[in-house]
């Protein structure tokens, strides 16, 4: 398998983590989301993936985009450990609180959104940076309600063992703490974040462990 | 089960869909997300989903959100018919095609973002509508793009049954002509979506064919 990711890119920051609590090894490709413009917008990464996303994760001929449905891929083609529960309502559960990081809260602040706050309707940094935490700050305070008042949250998410809810809320918490976002709302998320990054698999693939870091 | 939904709700227009492939019959309750200041906010619907979005379905005290848990909850507890294929690298695929709607191009165009633009951020109507237009040319273009690439493309985005891409598309198409987006570009996907609402649980499930439409 290779994936071509990007240090700070916290969808690739995901599939690193998948992989590492799956103890998958794979080739690596930086795609520089800044330099030159945007490696993403290259001729031969816009062949592999038309969106200009990372990551990407190739396993032979099969080229997998978006990083939940490559988690849900390494979940069923290498099953152990599991990153979903058992029961229909617990994966639903946790496949929830992974789409209020991965649906509601990244992709309204990702890098191509900013730009065009920033190019197309002329707003200033601290404009931008307001919106910014306004939306860290809403999916944030949903995903520790829903932590607070179901019984099956545990040292993670759901339960004592680490999965995709981890998975989404860890990148998204390390987004949140570089743009200075407010963070003392959230105790129960915080625990959590904290035993996250106690875990090998999260640290070694955090954005300062990467080749490519700067 | 008990579905809350608005007819016009792109999510809720998914999670209709995926019932009515699967045959289920469901208990309705509307909820107006402009009337009253949005009863999305009331207490009594935040008590249920601390997300203040459509679509909740319950399951006896099964509480479900966020459109896609919801539909793979459907297919693991009501397989039949599918709304994923069988092998992974396919599962992947059409997980994939729903996620350019569901993360990168729906989320930044709800209501919620519209009104934030507009309220705090002083844009006037046209430039909402090129924002909009923006995303769902950019989101259109690259679903069109994988669907053209390949082969496993057939009368619906995976082969000739209607499945999870098919769920996440025709909504997105429905707002996209809601707001005037250009579609020419895409043959193919509209070919598909013609298809789509030719198929009654899609028809069944359209905004207009609500008992809530306005």
């Amino acid at each position: 398998m290779k994936l071509y990711d990007y240090f700070r890119s916290s969808a690739s920051f995901r599939v690193r983590i998948g992989l590492n609590l799956k103890g998958i090894e794979v080739e690596r490709a930086t795609i520089h989301l800044t330099r030159d413009g945007g490696e993403q917008f290259s001729e031969a990464f816009t062949q592999l993936n038309h969106q200009q996303l990372v990551p990407v994760l190739t396993d032979g001929d099969v080229v997998l985009t978006q990083s939940l449905a490559i988690l849900e891929y390494l979940d069923e083609t290498q099953p152990e450990p599991p990153l979903l529960p058992v029961s229909p309502a617990d994966r639903a559960r946790v496949r929830g609180l992974a789409q209020i990081i991965s649906c509601d809260t990244h992709p309204v602040n990702n890098l191509r959104i900013l730009n065009y706050l920033k190019t197309k309707m002329d707003q200033p940094d601290d404009d931008r940076n307001a919106w910014y935490r306004h939306w860290v700050d809403l999916g944030l305070s949903t995903f520790e309600n829903q932590l607070v008042e179901n019984a099956a949250t545990g040292k993670f998410c759901h339960g004592d063992l680490p999965g995709l809810a981890d998975i989404c809320l860890v990148p998204q918490i390390f987004n949140a703490k570089r743009l200075k976002c407010p963070l003392d709302g959230f105790p129960v998320l915080m625990k959590i974040f904290e035993t996250c990054m106690e875990h090998p698999a999260f640290d070694a693939a955090q954005p300062s462990n990467q080749p490519d870091a700067e």
